[in-house]
């Protein structure tokens, strides 16, 4: 299975590409960022990120689009631009029918290093002994998409990639899953 | 010259087309609402708009589409899925090389009522009265996206759609136009 990992921003985009099994060995296919300067006007800018988007999923293929889900209260500077990233990645996936999952940032933290509130250089250690990398993944973006990946790779048997739906449409265990991961939120 | 104007949302977007000049009477070419439906998940919601975005922009061609933006501080519930739907506006815009002009509710609602804190009955009566409509656009959605259009098509000679560059690349002339746009927001 081959997950691309999507952590959407305007001026940089992480993307990272990684193959594996539910706890098994993940490993490295491709990382990298997309950038735009802030000299464009913003349709300009997200025309050249889609164009990077369009070209990973065609070189790539992956099986699933894991983006992060941006919330309204983070920054509100970039929230704007990064929600519009995630959306034309959401958007590029669904264009090919490839299967779109979101994923908290406490979700992906606390799937790579066990806890929720870890730190960037945290995650970007685990990140690098995970792939068996020989260096740290830099920028923090790009790791950021290497962990969203891990994280997609690595959920429980049967939970949603992101609780799209209400939780009503969940199973028993998809529920636990859910409620597990609102805990490490706290 | 023909703009569309989109006044952007997941479960209803507001599309309207008009004709016209600066200080000239404008004319209604097409309006109405992409919808989608809130039991889809996000990314096939997204996808949804998107297509209708790029069939009014190939049916009607336009020499300008017309966005409203988005802030941050809008409603937290929606403003993701509005962020998202501006962003696939100006990316299917700009794919046509069409040019994108970013206008806020304030500017719009003071183009065409003369009060930038007119409520939503104004901005519809007026609409549907510098269209010379024998009924006011509906859904409000409508009449907003129309609204956009005849503000985009009145703007000052001279000023920019939308002040997506920095204050310090504009002229002054433009620089007036978006003080008393400033202005009209408090």
């Amino acid at each position: 299975m081959r997950v691309l990992g999507v952590d959407p921003g305007l001026t940089r985009c992480g993307l990272g590409v990684v193959d594996g099994l539910p706890g098994r060995r993940v490993r490295l296919v491709h990382v990298g960022v997309a950038t735009s300067s802030a000299d464009l006007d913003v349709d300009q800018r997200l025309l050249l990120i889609e164009r990077r988007l369009e070209e990973w999923l065609e070189e790539h293929a992956p099986d699933t689009v894991a983006v992060e889900r941006v919330f309204a209260q983070h920054n509100v500077r970039t929230v704007m631009g990064t929600a519009q990233v995630a959306g034309l990645a959401m958007v590029a996936a669904a264009r090919r029918r490839i299967p779109v999952a979101l994923h908290t940032p406490s979700e992906v933290k606390a799937a790579v290093t066990g806890n929720g509130r870890a730190d960037k250089a945290q995650v970007q250690t685990m990140v690098a002994r995970l792939l068996q990398l020989d260096e740290l993944p830099r920028p923090a973006d790009a790791a950021d998409a290497l962990a969203l990946a891990i994280c997609h790779l690595w959920r429980p048997a049967g939970a949603l990639g992101a609780p799209q739906r209400p939780a009503a449409a969940m199973t028993a265990a998809q529920r636990a899953w859910a409620a597990a991961e609102q805990a490490a939120r706290r």
